[in-house]
């Protein structure tokens, strides 16, 4: 490689974990796939997504709550804060210690705790949409209306959820600090979650009942540092169109024009592989030179080796 | 001021209140002392407590074990490290607005996860005596004996609650990307809560149960990045000898030899303004030119100026 390739990396929150003892397991794998990365010369930034543990936090501030009536209920955004420091910590110790085990002395890692502003006129504040923490009765969620003002829908007869917007990333409030240690040679850990949601009034920031699509949020922070590369880890190696039907194909390579095409034939599930697809295109067409990447996290080093993977370029 | 003094602060967790809303009030006043000092010409890094908090995260952990069987329970390091993003988000967005409301634009501010490493064999492992978390019945303190191996102590009539070490601050092991910050001249909040305790195992970072002492891990933060003045705040003023009594004397000045004696001579209580003049005293000592001050946050200013507080010098 002639230059230092930069790479921003979107971790999917599943990957982390249920529980701690999971999360634990989960680093020790992520940390080996990155460090992996950094061996083939790549200047890495981490970003992650936070849907179980953000859940998990926010179902642990609401049973406190109940426990202790002097604690008011906590707002979504700071459980998104702490989700950050819940992930960081394990994450920034386990890729501290594939580093050093292999003598990678040089690279310190650190966690940010990142606000994403979000504008309060997105239109996703008009349909929240994006199921977060457990499942209620009838009873709990008329409760939960009432008393906190949440938003709630049944889910598919399994109960009921409470729905928050996912507005789209307007701009990374601590983008300064974040390029000032990547610029250094430090490993970034950033955006956790997509990111503490915010939106401006005056000179002031309010955190917003709203998640963050971490892809969007990574593809921002891939922007912003004016990365090479975006890689978008997922459940599969590749990206396919007719997925699951006789004609299914899985892409090598695919143009942001080819995308496009398959975005409006409705080949990639809203939720899931879509906003991946999207996140990707965004990058790739920001301007000259930038690709995405869309894979599996063990097949990460040969991807942006070129053997394997979906590469979207322009 | 020929040239720019470079201060750590270590704010009290007590002075950030005790609920979310008692947080948002607090951080908004923390913040116009702290930006008081940066206009006279400071620069400046935040270390802060988190009794509170990390007892209020704990106890949210603890219940959501209760509710649900699946989730274990939660480490104090890991609560250590969530609250270091409870308190940074509120902190660094007061910071910001207060900077932006006064004009000044071009100082990010940035909050860090921040691990401590602790020495295994620190004597504070043998004899926790550090109160955290809720009180508890006798029935409730052997079930969490017997079940997370907690120690227990009965505390003096009004129930029992668990006690964990305080070891003294070994290493900062972020301290590569909080220097890095704070030389590009960003206002940095770090080692929140004393940081997050750690033990060295071969590479292998492990948390520990404990809490370390804020006033400490803000010495060796100001050691460590070669500060000008550590400025511990406190509920007084000044440093008090034969505090309470008739002969009471407030201390405008204080050499490290003067407060050697009346740390023998007792005039300091444990737990509470001892740890401060032990780690002013230790910071005073560690490098000519260098002083602690211990003061109220609302006099900081002043102090910084010369015009009130306790000043440690050697």
């Amino acid at each position: 490689m002639d230059k230092k390739k930069r790479i921003v990396i979107a971790l999917g929150g599943n990957a982390l974990g249920n529980t701690l003892p999971e999360q634990m397991a989960a680093v020790k794998i992520t940390s080996k796939a990155i460090v992996d990365l950094i061996e083939e010369g790549c200047e890495v930034v981490i970003a992650h997504g936070n849907g179980p543990q953000v859940g998990m936090i926010n179902n642990a501030m609401s049973a406190l709550s109940r426990e202790d009536p002097n604690q008011p209920n906590t707002p979504l955004s700071v459980c998104v804060a702490m989700s950050q420091a819940y992930i960081g910590y394990d994450l920034q110790n386990a890729l501290r210690e594939e580093l050093l085990n292999r003598n990678i002395t040089h690279i310190p890692v650190a966690t940010m705790i990142t606000q994403i502003r979000v504008d309060s006129d997105d239109p996703a504040f008009l349909n929240p949409s994006k199921p977060i923490g457990h499942f209620m009765t009838k009873e709990q969620a008329q409760e939960a209306e009432e008393k906190y003002g949440y938003i709630m829908r049944e889910d598919a007869g399994r109960g009921y959820r409470r729905v928050v917007a996912s507005p789209k990333p307007a701009q990374i409030i601590e983008i300064g600090a974040i390029r000032t240690l990547v610029d250094s040679g430090q490993l970034v850990i950033a955006c956790g979650g997509g990111g503490i949601p915010v939106t401006l009034n005056g000179n002031h920031l309010k955190g917003a009942s709203a998640v963050i699509d971490k892809d969007f949020a990574s593809e921002l922070l891939a922007e912003e540092l004016d990365a090479d590369v975006l890689i978008i880890l997922t459940a599969v190696e590749k990206v396919a169109v007719n997925f699951g039907k006789p004609e299914e194909k899985w892409l090598d390579n695919l143009t942001t024009a080819e995308a496009r095409t398959y975005m409006d034939e409705g080949h990639f599930a809203p939720g899931s592989m879509l906003p991946k697809v999207q996140a990707a295109v965004k990058f790739a067409e920001s301007k000259e030179g930038r690709t995405a990447l869309i894979t599996l996290l063990e097949k990460a080093r040969e991807g942006i080796l070129g053997k394997t993977g979906t590469h979207i370029h322009r």
